[in-house]
Parts: C-alpha cells; sequence; structure tokens
C-alpha cells in the first residue's frame, strides 16, 4: 500500500447507475478484474483518450463508438490491456460489446469497453463473455467499491471521487472511479477513469467539459513520463435528474473539474514506488500553458524525483529542468523555493537562506516546489511523485 | 566501476598540445579535479554546447570567446559546475581566463573554460588561479591518462578516443577526451568532451564539421533524459601537421566523427548505474529525423529502460514509447526485434517466435533493440543505458 494512499470516500448510488465486479480468470486465478455498468436508457456520453500512437483496440472502439453519444453499459476488464493484438483485438472488442449488449438490450455501438494490464498478449476474451451473465444479473447500484477496485493492476488502493453540483436550480451528483499507477504521463487521459453523473445533458455539452476538465487534472500529472497505450476517460450522463437540459453548467463544470483533479491526485499518489508526493508551482511565466511546460519539465525529470526521495533539497537540478524545457526562461530572474522558503532567487542562491526548515520539509510527505520565472504573468501547477528503488522493483519485474 | 567500462587507449601526443592535470581542493581534499591544456600558437576552435536556458557561467564565456576563434589554452575544473552563482560566477571565470593567460602569454579570450560538478554553489576561483602555476609549469605531451581522469565527477572510468585521418595527402590525429555519466540527454554536447588535432583548419570549418559530428554522436545518445546546464563540445586545431589549410576534409571529419561517437557511446557506458549497454535501430520511418526522435523516445523511457534492467524483453513497452513519440506511427505496420528475433510483427505478436534466444540476449550486457515503422525509408539509431537501483542510489544522495 502506497505511503501516500487515501481511504475510499463513500461513493453514494447515482439513479441510473448499477454496477458490480466479478472474477473472470484473464490473468491470474483469483482475482476480480471484470467490471460492468449498466446505464439507464438515455445515458449521454463523452470520452478523452490517449494521444499514443500505437492505441489499444477498446480506445478503437470507444472513439468509434462516441459518434453515436449514447451509452448503456460499460466492460471493463484488468489484466490484459487488448493492445497490439491486431485482428484478434478488434474481434475481442466486437465479441464483447455483442454479448454486453444482448444482456442489456441495446445496439453494441452503446456498450463501451476498457482494458488494462500487460501489452501484446492475445484477450482470452470468451472468459468475459462467459462471466458476463452473473456479473449483469448481480449489478447494484451500491457496488463503487468492488468497480473501483475491479479495475485496478499495479495499483495498491482503489480510487474514487464524489461531488454535487448545482444544475438549474436541482442539485446533481458526479461520482467518478480512476485506476493508474505507472506508464502515466500527461498526454491525455492517462488511465482509467470513468465518471457518472445523473445529469441531463447533451453528449456535445459533456464533450467540451470533459475535455476542458482532463487538461486541467490528468495533464497536469506525471508519473514516469511514458504515455500509456489504453489511456481513457469516460462521462456517462444518465438524465434521471430532472435538470432543465439547457441549464448553467458552470457549476456543474466546477463539480465536475473537482472529481477529476481528485481522482488525478490519487493516481500520482499510488505512482509506483510513490513514497513522496510532489506539487510544482510554476509563476512568472510568459503565459500559462509555458508555466505548464515548465512545471512538468520539472516534475518528469529524473534527477528532481531522485533528489526528493533522498530528501534532498537539491535546488541546483530544479533550475536545470526549468532550463531544459525549451521554454522562455531566463536564468538571471529566475527564483527557486522548496516547502516556502526561496533558495534561490534571480540567478544565484540566496546568502544564509535558513535550511532548517527546508531538511524538516523534505523529510515529510507532501513536498512543494515553487518556481518564479520573473518573466510574466503566466502561471500554472504539475503534480507527481518521487522516483525511488521501488519503482525499478514493480517495473524490472512485471511480467513475471 | 561500471561493468559496462572500456580501457582507455593509447593516446599519442599531438604536437601543439601539453597538458596535464593537479589537485586545486575544489570540493574535495586529495582528488585531481584542475586539468589545464595549453595549445601552440596559430591554433583555431570551434564549441557546440547546451541548450539548456539556464547555463553555466563557464558556457557563457566560451560562447563569447568563441567568436575569436583562436585558442591558447583550456582550463577545466571539477566538482563545482559554477551554474546559478549569478555574478561571482562571471567573476569566478573572469578570475581564471586572466591566470591563465598571463601563465601562457596570450589574451584571456584565447583561454577556454569549463566547469562541472555541484550547482549553485560559488566556486572557488582563488584555489584554482594559486594551483594553476605550478599546473602550468608541470604541462607534458603525455599525460592524456591525467587529464582523462580529472575531470570525472559520477564517472567511474576515463574516457578517451584516437584516430588518424588523410588531409590532403598529410596523415593527421584526432584526439579526444571526454566526462559524463548523469544529466545526459540529447539536447546538444551532453557533457565535456574536448578533442585536439594536428591538423590545419579554419575554426568555422571546424565549428560546421563539429556540429555535424555532434549531432551524430552525442545527439543520439541519452542516459536519462536530463539536460545538462555545463554540456561542452570544444575541438582544437594546433596547425602543426602542416597539411594545406584549403584539402578536402572528408576522410577528416569522417575520423572525427568516428571519434566523437566513440567518446559518446564511452559515456553511455558509464551511465550512473548502468548494468546494460542498450542500442535501438529504427527504420521504415517517415524520414532519418523522425526515426531519431522514436528512437530516442524508446532509449528515454523508464518502463523500457527498467524492462532490460529486469532482462525482460517486453516488447509491449517498446511498442508504448514508440506510439508516444508524437511521431508518424501505425500500430498496423509496426514490428519489433529483440536480439534480431522479430517478436511483433505488422501490429501484432508473431505466433510461436522462438523465446530462447531473447532470454539468452537479455541476460547478456549488450541489449539490441530494432523497430520497423513500415512507412518509409528512414533510420537511425539511438544509444542508451539501462535504469537501476544503481541510479536511485547515486542520485537519492549526490551531495551528501
Amino acid at each position: 500500500m502506497s505511503p501516500l494512499a487515501v481511504a475510499l470516500p463513500v461513493l453514494p448510488a447515482i439513479a441510473g447507475v448499477r454496477l458490480g465486479a466479478a472474477e473472470a480468470g484473464i490473468r491470474y486465478e483469483g482475482r476480480v478484474d471484470l467490471v460492468m455498468v449498466e446505464l439507464a436508457p438515455g445515458t449521454t456520453v463523452a470520452g478523452v483518450f490517449t494521444r499514443n500512437r500505437c492505441p489499444g483496440a477498446p480506445v478503437d472502439w470507444c472513439r468509434a463508438a462516441l459518434a453515436g453519444g449514447s451509452a448503456r453499459a460499460l466492460v471493463v476488464n484488468a489484466g490484459n490491456a487488448n493492445v497490439f493484438t491486431g485482428a484478434a483485438g478488434r474481434e475481442a472488442t466486437q465479441a464483447t460489446a455483442a454479448a454486453a449488449a444482448a444482456l442489456v438490450g441495446c445496439a453494441p455501438d452503446e456498450i463501451f469497453l476498457a482494458s488494462t494490464g500487460v501489452i501484446g498478449q492475445v484477450l482470452p476474451h470468451a472468459r468475459i463473455t462467459a462471466a458476463l451473465p452473473a456479473l449483469h444479473a448481480s449489478l447494484a447500484a451500491d457496488r463503487w467499491q468492488e468497480a473501483a477496485s475491479g479495475i485496478m493492476t499495479t495499483d495498491t488502493f482503489p480510487k474514487g471521487a464524489t461531488r454535487t453540483a448545482n444544475l438549474g436550480c436541482v442539485t446533481v451528483r458526479i461520482t467518478g472511479i480512476a485506476k493508474g499507477s505507472g506508464m502515466i504521463a500527461p498526454d491525455m487521459a492517462t488511465m482509467l477513469c470513468f465518471v457518472f453523473t445523473d445529469a441531463t445533458l447533451p453528449a456535445a455539452a459533456l464533450q467540451t467539459m470533459l475535455a476542458q476538465g482532463t487538461a486541467e487534472s490528468f495533464n497536469r500529472t506525471t508519473v514516469d513520463s511514458d504515455t500509456s497505450t489504453s489511456d481513457t476517460v469516460l462521462l456517462f450522463a444518465t438524465g434521471t435528474a430532472g435538470n432543465r437540459p439547457d441549464a448553467d453548467t458552470a457549476d456543474f463544470a466546477a463539480a465536475l473539474n473537482a472529481v477529476l483533479l481528485d481522482l488525478a491526485l490519487q493516481v500520482v499518489r499510488d505512482g509506483e514506488g510513490a513514497q513522496k508526493f510532489i506539487r510544482i508551482d510554476v509563476a512568472g511565466a510568459v503565459d500559462d500553458e509555458s508555466a505548464r511546460r515548465v512545471a512538468l519539465s520539472v516534475a518528469n525529470s529524473p534527477l528532481v524525483k531522485t533528489a526528493v526521495a533522498g530528501e534532498d533539497a537539491n535546488w541546483g537540478r530544479i533550475v536545470m529542468a526549468v532550463g531544459k524545457a525549451g521554454e522562455p526562461a531566463d536564468r538571471d530572474t529566475l527564483s527557486v523555493a522548496v516547502g516556502g522558503v526561496w533558495m534561490a532567487r534571480n540567478g544565484s542562491v540566496v546568502p544564509g537562506y535558513n535550511e532548517a526548515p527546508v531538511v524538516a520539509h523534505m523529510q515529510g510527505r507532501d513536498i512543494h516546489i515553487e518556481i518564479d520565472l520573473g518573466l510574466g504573468l503566466g502561471k500554472n501547477t504539475a503534480w507527481t511523485c518521487d522516483l525511488t528503488h521501488g519503482y525499478i522493483d514493480i517495473n524490472g519485474s512485471y511480467r513475471s
């Protein structure tokens, strides 16, 4: 269990959502590895996906299915990513969707699919279709914890978040679950994340808000700079809350963003081998996007991340990582703080700064790095974890 | 000592080059940390430097000095990079250059400087200028090993290479030394490298050949994706060989490239914590530059590098790293081989491929990955090392 783990919050039922999990024996015996979610008729859907050029077959399937804008079920398996599996991979998605559609009573393109696990092995989809009828019969409104656990791979804790929002004077609920631990980099949705709401909203509006929310959350986090082939965020709206579909969505969008950021930071807290959670605030950049790139350059630097693992406030490596980002930066206006103490200002070390609070800060779990580029008003934040022996242990023997 | 270390070759004298090393006590007691090279009058010079936006004061100094195109000495210290040291850093370069110029009898802008080591601490340049007179008095034509050792920081073995070339019917010699182990990424010269030749060549011709040779060598290697603030490659031509300055330089350029590539691969072999040396050949890209980017994306992937450390021929991670490069790639025409065995072809695993030779290959020191994108005629190669517990050990406690 990650020392940065947070407890799964109570995730209340959402009208129109029934879910559950089962053991399908996809890769290991005796492990829950199949999750199904049934959605009420009329559910709208939006999605964002990995930008990796070698996406898995389920990503292809979801991209095509999104065109319909309508969803009746989600089927997710862990243990096998169904990536780089050629025609067999496409066949697996078709067979799984057909089986789920028959159980739910809908068209196959209203079934959404995601797979996570090992790459390059043919997904034994007959095990999924064999397990689906009993799983479907067991679906219930309160099985969030099982679903959040059933999609885990190298994750050490289940991840969930929930918020309410005011949508045209109706209170709606937004609840999401996510998985992710390694192969985490900010280039789209960076893991699996499924968000459900009872709001009534058209698919196009959902898509706009989801894209914006993902940019503000998952795309500002990184664990190891490696972009998965399976990253998927799906947002389903069951339309059971009874709000007017043309209601002002500002509060809904804010609550959605809060759910997405909460889940994204839980993924970082479960980064493979993570011992410390790192927040990097960049200010003084030429614009916000430049600040984001600088923050992520620091967040992806192995030397910064190993220094944090060693509890060393090595601001020289932070300077290096700022400079390698390729964004406008001037060494002589650059300042760096760790734990709120400015150690370097305007191009050189602060003479006689008080190191004691910095040392104490570095020994904690939550590390805060601040960078002021001194150039403009752009600012942004990135989140990551440290790089430890645990990451090497996990990834030097993943397949065995 | 890196298990991938190679022995320093015999480096013969180059007419017009006298060198040596000394203990200046810059950071540690009892360690050789200062190197001086004196160059004959008339020596021309070329240089390439880091693209990091926060370069060290010696990089600034060399960039300015290069405008003159003439060099009489090189002074290098290890233990302190003189980076992010503000006005004190500029003062250190001026004082060091002035002291060396007085000893040699030249203008300060004929002195070239490089520093490597910790970032952000003021360089105690008085220790350098105090040590220079005795060091200068000791310079000799045969002290290559001491010089190659004197510029090391976390390096575990000294690095040198030498070749001869035919330049207008005159045989000239090219000899270089280099240091580098961590903070190694392909964005210019990626460490310190000093190359010397007795050829007679104008500075402009040297610059063209050095830029080309660096692109073909150092810019195709990576250890940890972190671009140093001090990367410097300098090429000095003493003009003592007596060739015609307008001779055809094709053979010289080829020999120079060979020296640079030899040194670059020695740096990779001394990558921090490296246990395995990895060559990545990409073919079938839309062009050579695209192939280079794909190869470096694989070379920089922590998941690929930890898989190699674990002796796991995890081609799924290779597929992921190809796809995240952002270059044109089509999953369904992509093929991957490890140790000469094609494990994945045209978008899926090769059924029943013989795993035994791959397992044996992964247990060796030299790992060969081949990727065919199946799109065009572009090809390129990158070199890196694996990511091990040793890297975490070294970088989690560098300053202590």
